[in-house]
C-alpha cells in the first residue's frame, strides 16, 4: 500500500513516478471506501485526485497557500496532509470537517463552503504576500459551476490588476465544453504559454500576422463546432478580456501534464488561468453515471452505488415538489427560480412539467431574487426556491428589491435551522434574523409537511414579500389533526391548558410537543402553541397568553438575536404583560458538523435540556 | 420654451424633428437651474439628455419599460413623463423621489437605487411579457461603473438564453474607452448591426475568411491602442461572449443615431446590447471638468459651480480620513479597501498617500469583504469603507468569509441611520441588525468626532472581526471632555443620576443629551451613557443601571428588529432586572426622503418626542 507511506505533507514527493498511477487508484478506493461508511462529498473529490496530487508535487505545502471554491473537493488535499486517520470521524461532531479548516491544519489556509469566493480570497492573499515580502505560490481552485456567481466575476475583473503570480485553476467537469474547444484550445495553449505568451502579447502585430498561416486549420476547427464563434472565444478569450492569462485546456487527469503547466503557470508575472478538465466521480461507475447522485452522497453499498438505508419517509422538500407541481398546474402565473439547485430544492419534478415556468439561473442567488422581482413586477407569481444559508447571499436584494417595492414574491427557504455534517458554513440559522429585521416581509415556518403544503399555498396566492422556512430532512407527519386554514398573522391552538404556554416556530413545534410530554409527565400543565408566522407576531394570543400562563417560552431554531423570541418579548415587554419569557433560540455562536441530534442536544436545544431550563424557570417565577 | 410643451408622456413626440436640438439644450439649463437650488445627482443625468429623449421617440411609455440601474440619471426621464413640476420638491419630504418609483408615476416600472440590478429586473419583466403574451419593449438603462457589480454579471449571464428582445443600454461615460476603441468598434458594429449580424453568425466561415481583407486595417488600428488584444475584445466580444448581441459604439449625443440604433435593436430576437458612449456633465462646464464633485451635489452657484454655502465643520467622513492617513503612517500593515468610493467615503487621502495599500475594487463589495479577509488571513490589517446601505450586499460575506475565521477585518460603516435626500434604498438603517446576528462580530458607534477617531485606532489593534458605524454628515463635536479610553465591551457613563437611564448608540447619544436637558427641565434625573459598544453589550453596566433606575431607554438610529435595544432587554428579561426597559429605534419600515431633521421627527426619534415618551413611560411605571 502506498497510502501507508503517505502520512503527511509532501511524503508524495518520496514516491517515485512510477508509483503516482497506483497511488490515485489507492486514493480513489480509499474515498470511495470511507465515504460508503460516512456519507459525503464524492464525485468532485473523485474528480480532483490527479489534480490535487500534481498541487503537492509542484508546489511546496503549507508554505504555498490554496483556496478551494467550495471547498467540498478537498478530501484528496486532506489525504496528502496527514489527515488521513480523520476519515473514519468524517463530518461527524467533533470529527473531520468535509470543508477546509484552518484550525485543522496549516495547509488549509483559507476556509470555504459557500460558492465562488476563492478567487476573491486569494487574491487577498497575493496582496499580502506583496507586501510582505513573501514568494510563496496561491492557488485558487474554483468549479466552471461557481464561477457563475457573481462574485468570481468581482474577483476576476480585480485579478487583471495583479502585478504578481496569482494561479487560478478553472476546475472544469462540464465535459461538453472540453470536448468542443479541444482543438482550438490546445492551438491557443500551444501559441500561448508553451512558445511564449509574452512574446505574443508584446509582438502583437507580427502573431496577428501569422495567423492567417494557421487561418485554414481555425476554420477547419470551427466547422466542427456547433457555434464556432462563441468558441472561438470562450473560454480562453473570455479571461484574456479580463487581463488574465489563459493556459489550456490540461487533461486533470494527466499528472504529467498538469505539473508542465503548473510551471508554466508559476512563471507568469500576474494572474494566470489554467482550465482544468476533469470528470465528476472519475474512476467509481456509480459516480461516473450520476455525478449528482454522489455529490453529497449518503452512505452506500460500494458494489452496487445504492444507498445503504431507503428513506421511509418524505421529507420537506418532496412535500414541497409536489405542492409547487400542482400549484404550476392550478395556476399559470406561478413560476419557479432555483440558483442551480433543480435537485435539492425539489423543483425538478416542476421543471419537468412546466418548462417555460423553471428558471435555474446558476449559482446566482443574487440574480434570482431581483429576477424574481422583475417577474413579480411584470405580473407572475414567483417562487425563489433556495437553502437558508445560501438565500443569505442575497440579504440586500430582498431588501431593496422585493421588499421596498412591496413584491409579491415567494421565498421557500429549505434546510433552514441545523443541517447537520456540512457544519458551520451551511447551517440555516440566521434567516428569521436577517429577514425579520426587512419591513413588508411576512416570515412563515410550518409544523409538519400538512402544513408546508398549506402554507406554501397560502404565500402564493399572497400580496407580496412572503417567506417559509423548513428543514433539512425526514417531514414531520405528526399533529395530524391540527390543519385549521392558515390565517393571516394568526397562530394555531394545538394543546390548551394554563401555567406554562410553549410557542414554537416550525420544526420547533415536533420538539415543543416532546417538551410538553416531559413536563406534563413531571406534573406540570402546559399550553402549545404553534406560532406559523414569525412575522407578523400574533399579538392577540401573547396577549391571551398572559391571562392564563405564568411563563411564556419561545422555541425557534435560530439565533436569538433577532428571531422570533426577541419579538415575543419586545410585545410582553412593551404591554406591560404579567407574564414571565424564556426565549430558546441558538447561542450566538456557530455550530460545527455533525449528527443533527447530537447537535441539539450541544447547544440545548433538545427537549430534555429546553424541559429543564422550563422548570427552572417556572420554579423561580413561583 | 419648448418645454411648454411637454407636460406628459409621448409629449416630446408632437416636435418637430429640429426642435430636439433646442429641447436637449432646455432640459440641461432646467436641470441645472433646478438642482442648483434643491441639490441632487446632476453629472449623471446632464450626460443622458440625449438618450433618454431618443427613447422616449423610439419607444412607447408606459406600454414599453425601462429600468434604470441606480436611478439617479433618471431626471430627464421624469421630465418627460409629467413630472416636470416635482422638481422643486426634489428628493424633500413629501416631494419626489431622485430615483425612479413605481408609486410616483405608471413610467417607473421598477425601483431602483443600489448598482447592478437593473439586468436581473428586466429579464424578469421579459419573462413575464413572454408568459402573458405581451409584446412591450423592456430596456435596462445601465452604466459602465454598474457592469463591474457581479451581480450584473450573474445576470448578463442568464441574459443569453432569452428568445425575445431585450435591450440592454449600456451607458459609457468613461471616454478612455470610447476614444480607444472607436475605429475598431465601428467596423464592428457596421459589420454586424448595419449588414446583418445575423449572417454574420449563420455564415461565421466566410465572414472569417474576410477579415484577412481588413487585416492591414486592424493591425494599423490597433497599433495605435496601448494594449491591442484587450481592444480588439473588448468590449464587444466581451458580451459576444455570453450570447448578446452587441451594437456600438453609438454617440450617446447624437439623438438621430441613437433613434436608429433602437429601432435595429428591436428587431433582435434575443438579448442585445447597446454601447452608448456619453459625457459626464455634458453642457455644463463645471460638471464636465468635475464630474464626481457633481454626482450628488449640494445646492450650488451656477455661474461658478461653487456651492452655495461652505461647510464650517467636519463630518465624519473627514474624521475617518484623517485618522486612516495616520494608522497607514504608523502600521505598514494597514491597507484599505473600498469599493469604488475612494471620494464618498474618505479613503482618497490614504490613497495618495499609500497608493500600494489602497484598493479601489469597483462597485463590488461582495468581492471587497472576502478580499479583505483574504488579506487578513495574509497577515495584513484591513479596513474596508463602505457606506451601510451598500455593505447589505456583502451580508453573506461579512458572515461566512470574515467572522467564521474570526479573521481580523475592521468595518468602517458610513451613511449608517437616515441619510436623508436619497430615501428608502440608502438608509443605513439595518446594520445594527444584521451585524449582531453575526457570531464573533465586534460593533461599535461613536458619539462624537474624537470617539470615532478612538474607536478606528481601537478596531485595527484588536485582534477579530469589527464594525464601527457612523452617520453621514457633520461629526458632532460636542461632549469633547468625555473621552475615556476604549475599553473592550464596555460603555461610558457620562452622567450619573438615578430614576431614568439613558443608554444612547453612536448618533443618538446627542439626542440623548438633548432629551437629558428636557427631561431636567422638566424635573427629572436622568443617566446618560454612552453604549460604545453594541456587540457585546456591557452587561455590567445594565446590572448597575438596575440598581439605582426605574426605567433604562435604549436609544439607537437603526430598526428595533435585532438591535441593540433588544440585545438590553433580553439581559434584563434573563437576569430580571427590576427595571423597565423602554426602546426607542425606528419603526418597522422603509423611510422616504427628506431633510434628515424632518425625517427624526417624522419616526418620532427627536428629542421631543423621545422626552415625552419616555416621561408617559416613566409615570406609568410609579
Amino acid at each position: 500500500m502506498l497510502l501507508e507511506r503517505i502520512n503527511q505533507v509532501n511524503d508524495i514527493k518520496k514516491l517515485d513516478k512510477s508509483e503516482w498511477e497506483p497511488l490515485a487508484q489507492e486514493i480513489r478506493d480509499f474515498l470511495i471506501e470511507k465515504i460508503s461508511v460516512t456519507g459525503g462529498h464524492l464525485a468532485s473529490n473523485l474528480g480532483v485526485v490527479e489534480l490535487t496530487m500534481a498541487m503537492h508535487l509542484a508546489f511546496d505545502f503549507p508554505q504555498d497557500q490554496v483556496v478551494w471554491d467550495v471547498g467540498h473537493q478537498s478530501y484528496t488535499h486532506k489525504l496528502l496532509t496527514g489527515r488521513k486517520a480523520g476519515f473514519d470521524e468524517l463530518r461527524k461532531y467533533g470529527g473531520m470537517s468535509g470543508f477546509p479548516k484552518r484550525k485543522e491544519s496549516d495547509c488549509d489556509c483559507f476556509d470555504t463552503g459557500h460558492s465562488s469566493t476563492s478567487i476573491s480570497a486569494g487574491i487577498g492573499l497575493v496582496k499580502a504576500r506583496e507586501l510582505t515580502g513573501g514568494s510563496q505560490s496561491v492557488i485558487s481552485v474554483i468549479g466552471d459551476g461557481s464561477m457563475t456567481g457573481g462574485m468570481a466575476f468581482e474577483a476576476l475583473n480585480n485579478a487583471s490588476q495583479l502585478k504578481s503570480n496569482f494561479i487560478i485553476v478553472l476546475n472544469d467537469n462540464q465535459m461538453s465544453i472540453a470536448e468542443n474547444v479541444g482543438g482550438l484550445s490546445q492551438y491557443l495553449n500551444g501559441m500561448r504559454s508553451a512558445e511564449g505568451y509574452n512574446n505574443f502579447k508584446e509582438g502583437l502585430q507580427s502573431t496577428l500576422e501569422k495567423i492567417p498561416v494557421y487561418g485554414d486549420g481555425i476554420v477547419r476547427q470551427l466547422k466542427k463546432t456547433k457555434s464556432g464563434l462563441k468558441q472561438l472565444v470562450i473560454p480562453g478569450m473570455f479571461f484574456e478580456d479580463m487581463g488574465i492569462t489563459y493556459l489550456g485546456p490540461v487533461d486533470g487527469h494527466n499528472i504529467d501534464q498538469l505539473i508542465r503547466t503548473f510551471k508554466e503557470a508559476k512563471r507568469v508575472r500576474h494572474a494566470v488561468l489554467i482550465h482544468v478538465c476533469t470528470k465528476k466521480g472519475k474512476g467509481y461507475e456509480p459516480a461516473e453515471r450520476h455525478p449528482s447522485r454522489f455529490h453529497g452522497a449518503e452512505p452506500f453499498v460500494i458494489e452496487t452505488g445504492l444507498p445503504k438505508s431507503r428513506r421511509a419517509k418524505a421529507n420537506y422538500t418532496d412535500i414541497f415538489s409536489t405542492v409547487m407541481r400542482k400549484l404550476g398546474d392550478r395556476d399559470e402565473k406561478v413560476v419557479a427560480i432555483t440558483a442551480a439547485m433543480p435537485d435539492g430544492t425539489g423543483l425538478k419534478r416542476f421543471k419537468n412539467m412546466f418548462p417555460e415556468r423553471f428558471f435555474d439561473v446558476g449559482i446566482a442567488e443574487q440574480h434570482a431574487v431581483t429576477f424574481a422581482a422583475g417577474l413579480a413586477a411584470g405580473g407572475m407569481k414567483p417562487v425563489v426556491a433556495v437553502y437558508s444559508s445560501f438565500l443569505q447571499r442575497a440579504y440586500d436584494q430582498v431588501l431593496h428589491d422585493v421588499c421596498i417595492q412591496n413584491l409579491h414574491v415567494v421565498f421557500a427557504i429549505d434546510r433552514a435551522g441545523l443541517v447537520g455534517s456540512d457544519g458551520e458554513t451551511h447551517q440555516g440559522i440566521f434567516d428569521l434574523s436577517y429577514l425579520s429585521s426587512i419591513p413588508n416581509m411576512t416570515i412563515m415556518a410550518p409544523k409538519n409537511k400538512w402544513e408546508l403544503s398549506d402554507m406554501l399555498k397560502f404565500a402564493v396566492n399572497y400580496e407580496g414579500p412572503a417567506a417559509l422556512r423548513y428543514p433539512r430532512g425526514e417531514a414531520y407527519d405528526g399533529l395530524q389533526e391540527f390543519r385549521a386554514p392558515i390565517e393571516y398573522g394568526k397562530s394555531e391552538m394545538l394543546y390548551e391548558e394554563a401555567d406554562i404556554a410553549l410557542l414554537a416556530v416550525g420544526s420547533m413545534v415536533k420538539t415543543a410537543e416532546q417538551v410538553r410530554n416531559i413536563l406534563k409527565d413531571t406534573g406540570y400543565n402546559c399550553t402549545l402553541v404553534n406560532a406559523r408566522f414569525v412575522k407578523p407576531l400574533d399579538e392577540q394570543m401573547v396577549e391571551e397568553m398572559a391571562k392564563q400562563h405564568r411563563i411564556l417560552v419561545t422555541l425557534e431554531e435560530n439565533v436569538r438575536s433577532g428571531g422570533f423570541g426577541d419579538h415575543v418579548l419586545e410585545y410582553v415587554n412593551d404591554r406591560k404583560l404579567d407574564m414571565t419569557v424564556l426565549n430558546i433560540a441558538l447561542p450566538d455562536e456557530y455550530v460545527e458538523h455533525g449528527n443533527v441530534a447530537l447537535l441539539y442536544k450541544e447547544v440545548g436545544l433538545d427537549a430534555e435540556t429546553i424541559a429543564k431550563q422550563i422548570i427552572t424557570a417556572y420554579i423561580g417565577q413561583m
